[in-house]
């Protein structure tokens, strides 16, 4: 060993020990004959003190920063202690030393705070990953991956591989392929997740089956998307919905408490999709905060369980509200003082191209009970009232209305209630809200292939109430402008999203395990038999042989890391990731390859 | 939950209770109005009696094998105990039941000893998987993946994820390539092991990463090889080999213990490569027996600090051996009483052509002191006894005898050793014998390109009293007759690997940290200055600031389930093994893809 302690352990109970450290110099300061040095490894930082007896050699033998360093020496008691980090009591008085490699000087420091921009940061990966700050996030990531096999190993898991080249089965996202030399003119595909093979398991009868496995996708990448990602993949036989969400809501709160230290004893809320899209908006509502979104106005053939609020805002002969095919309100707590700037402000914000809307009205909900809104020629003190009250405003509280195309205004009303939120500090850090979205849609309709796509994915089973409906029907939509009153368009599968904070950070479902419904599927998704057959001929014989009932779920381990450890960068917490463009800066990759393995491979590049 | 109860956890003290339980149907058997199943899960097989009053439903609802049943009933004593099931002791009397789901006939028995050849096994690996035998095998790998994460998180290892695409740097094996959408004409390569990132990481300051991960490499298939195998890969920065040996030894002997039960205190055998070559003819020797090899003739340019026995054999007018570039022996215990038949059998065996020799010479040292040879003609009893003496071999034993060129005599021996320690019962299945061999060569000769290559990789150091005879020479060999003289042909390296009874399961190295040696070392191999840059330029980068001592190792998981499982296969211990095509057979993998795909990814099928 080049070491007796590390940097990050020595107290003053260790005084007078002689230790030997190596590690990396952070800092040197000299203060007249004498010189210091902080030196740094994995564990922490120790202050190391040269005296002037040293200095022959020092100058001899310069140090910089970054230069690995090995010294051995006494541990001796501070007089001016450092109270930040665990190691201030002491330093160590150096007797000698040798430099184990040189540094050139690094393009950013090395510290919490760098001065490198994120391409620099990126090429250089190997120096950004000594920052402290990103440590951290690793740290993090491994407490994360040990607290959910340990939970998952008490639950009965197994730890299962599944293969990585596979075939390609497109439906969805793109896969990426891999050229077969000893099969040329054939493909293999890397997973976009271990699904069917979690299934066979269970069909094998492995009944709890789990994996922290990466997994592959050929998207166009947003910030947060990479090219490889890795999930925490489950799978349960015997189990119906309630029994997965009890197991995993379990995890959460045991990863929870493991690396947080939080105990999260309270039940996870439960909202069906429909009350989640009525209510918030979207499928991912953060319930740290309310301000639910009051419906004043919705098309007749969205949500229909719910109760329309038409009558507040209709026949008052504003057109903006009377053309709109929706309008939505929230009520913005102890904001009714907004100035001008403030409104136009927010206005500005809405029309913003990401958001896309034209306007926002405002009522003020004043202090003394009046109202005053950029309405007021339309609707009068009790029609303002009705408003406020139907959305839930209290006095001192700002109302803001959007109104337009349905699709576009729930989906700024979300944002702008998030916005909302965040502004007025209803979004805490520290504070963490679990939900379960229940009760989705089994279908989506696709306008451009006048088709059903699954909304999950096509092994995902419909509520047990809904089986005859979609057995018994014909999944052919036979006038496009009438979709939504096919039956399928109605039924609900069984599947479930876990949302922390307005994230979704996993996901899964009650499986179909019966081959004919597995096929009425495949049907209602346009595929034929012979397609059926080619992508998942094994999967449909696999259910003729005795296939229980089985469920799961996987969960975005980036995603998890990048919540707990606050930040909206999963890049922030992947050892090596990948830029927009799908590119290892640091490595240069992609990159060509020799003609020789393109000939092997019986492949040519095509390019347009 | 579909049960309140497993097949394998009901006993005696549960009687009178009432359970649900959900399994497979292993067996139906009719005994007069009654009838018995035995149900199958995970955990175990438990016996239902269903009662004659439960017959007409059953005739409505016939049960067949692998049939997905769900129970009710009570759990009660059995008349006639079954002693080789855990739950032999009860029975439950049905009182009601459900068919979850059918299954139609398997294609093989779903037993320990199946009626399934491999094909139709790998066909239908879903029902193969359910064989008690199968599942032992995967439930042995979690075990030691589990044994394994929880020594090296003891030993203050982190899990840190690498990325699966990167680049392509064919280097020994072939990359399997994936084509890059995003970057069209570019492809990403998927890693033969993450060797450069975690080397990457302890310049970062890890200090101590491990991963159990996948790997990948496209070479042509032998029987225990698959495209895609797991690597326990680990490293470890400011370290020596002793510190590495030790941590290592300790994690193999930490999973005896746990998977085991076997306490494995002695010390680990140490041994150099050239000791291992001299006397086992390998570098993976099976040491759970000796039999060492009498080299009795070699070629001068072998081992030479090794003291050669030529005068026992030469200028006795034995052509055969005057001939030979080498002449082996071993001396087999016990066996001076085989049959003519007997030798002749052996004889042959060293004559099949995966042995490829062309005869065997026989010395029996009979109980009486005196010795009968086939080559007695040439040699006086004196000389016989000269070399029964060098062999080690006592009254009763027979010596045998290879001779001819180096290379394949000294493989042939090795593998008549091993045979003969098979025969003579010597390789015990329950005993486990580990061994690190050490001192390897660094360099190899490459006749073809009359060059030399790395023997484990570019990233492994010469000894340290080596780097200056590395770096203070010209690698080029002037004349392939005499590259044995070259001075770079002695350079050892500071590698290991570890043996377990004959197989190696592990190896590494302690790894280049400086620039101009890594350079060195990839003038050796024939890169020029711009193909490092190509290839490995992130890495000699990386190497400029602040690269610490470091070294590691990755142990071959797949290897280690299937010696610990008694196996010779290592597919067994995979859930989803591909064939020696790299076929997927059950799921008809590699397949070809659309041409829309292709398009997409700008290449073109090209086949010769």
């Amino acid at each position: 060993m080049f070491r007796t302690k590390t940097c990050g352990e020595l107290r003053i109970a260790d005084i007078h020990n002689e230790v030997t450290l190596a590690g990396w110099v952070q800092t040197v300061r000299k203060f007249g004959s004498i010189t210091f040095v902080d030196l740094r490894d994995r564990y922490g930082i120790t202050q190391l003190l040269f005296s002037e007896a040293l200095n022959d050699q020092l100058d001899a033998n310069p140090l910089g920063r970054e230069f690995v360093l090995q010294i051995t020496g006494k541990v001796s008691e501070r007089s001016n202690k450092n109270k930040n980090i665990p190691t201030g009591d002491i330093e160590i008085l150096v007797d000698r030393f040798s430099i184990l490699n040189k540094s050139i000087t690094p393009p950013f420091t090395i510290q919490d705070e760098t001065d490198g921009g994120d391409d620099l940061r990126m090429k250089y990966r190997f120096l950004d990953l000594r920052r402290n700050a990103v440590k951290k996030n690793l740290e993090l990531r491994y407490a994360i991956n040990r607290a959910t096999r340990n939970y998952l190993h008490e639950q009965g898991f197994m730890d299962i591989e599944t293969p990585f080249l596979i075939k390609s089965t497109p439906e969805g996202a793109r896969d990426f392929v891999v050229p077969s030399r000893m099969n040329p003119g054939e493909f293999y595909a890397l997973p976009q997740s271990p699904q069917t093979f979690k299934q066979l398991l269970m069909v094998s009868g492995y009944d709890r089956y789990y994996q922290i496995v990466k997994c592959f996708r050929d998207e166009d990448l947003r910030a947060d998307r990479q090219p490889e990602f890795t999930q925490i993949d489950c799978e349960m036989a015997f189990v119906e919905q309630e029994d997965i969400l009890n197991t995993f809501e379990g995890l959460v709160k045991h990863i929870f408490k493991a690396v947080k230290g939080i105990d999260y004893t309270e039940a996870v809320t439960r909202m069906s999709w429909e009350d989640a899209m009525w209510q918030y908006g979207n499928d991912k509502p953060d319930i740290r905060f309310g301000m639910q979104l009051l419906n004043i106005k919705a098309p007749a053939h969205v949500y229909v369980q719910k109760e329309r609020n038409e009558a507040l805002v209709a026949g008052a002969g504003f057109g903006v509200f009377d053309d709109a095919e929706t309008v939505l309100a929230i009520a913005a707590p102890r904001c009714s003082e907004y100035t001008r700037k403030q409104t136009d402000e927010l206005t500005e914000w809405v029309k913003r191209p990401q958001i896309g809307m034209k306007g926002l009205v405002f009522i003020k909900c004043n202090a003394d009970g009046s109202f005053k809104s950029s309405v007021d020629k339309f609707y009068s003190e009790d029609r303002l009232k009705a408003i406020a009250e139907a959305a839930g405003a209290k006095p001192g509280d700002l109302i803001l209305i959007l109104a337009g195309a349905e699709e576009r205004t729930r989906k700024a009303m979300s944002e702008l209630r998030l916005e909302m939120g965040k502004r007025l500090g209803m979004r805490k850090d520290d504070e963490y809200r679990l939900l379960w979205v229940l009760d989705f849609p089994l279908f989506e309709y696709d306008e451009e292939g006048n088709r059903w796509v699954a909304r999950h994915h096509p092994f995902t089973s419909p509520k047990p109430s809904d089986i005859d409906t979609m057995i018994g029907n014909n999944p052919k939509i036979e006038n496009a402008a009438t979709y939504l009153s096919h039956p399928y368009a109605n039924i609900k599968a069984n599947a479930y999203d876990m949302v922390l904070n307005g994230n979704e950070i996993g996901g899964g479902s009650i499986r179909i395990y019966q081959k004919e419904l597995q096929q009425k599927m495949f049907e209602a998704l346009g595929m034929d038999e012979q397609e059926q057959q080619h992508k998942f001929g094994f999967l449909l014989g696999a259910f003729e042989y005795g296939a229980p009932p089985h469920g799961g779920i996987a969960f975005g381990l980036d995603r998890v890391c990048a919540i707990l450890g606050g930040s909206e960068s999963i890049r922030d917490f992947i050892a090596f990731p990948k830029n927009n463009s799908g590119r290892d800066i640091m490595l240069d990759a992609p990159a060509t390859i020799d003609d020789k393995q393109l000939d092997e491979l019986q492949i040519k590049i095509d390019l347009k």
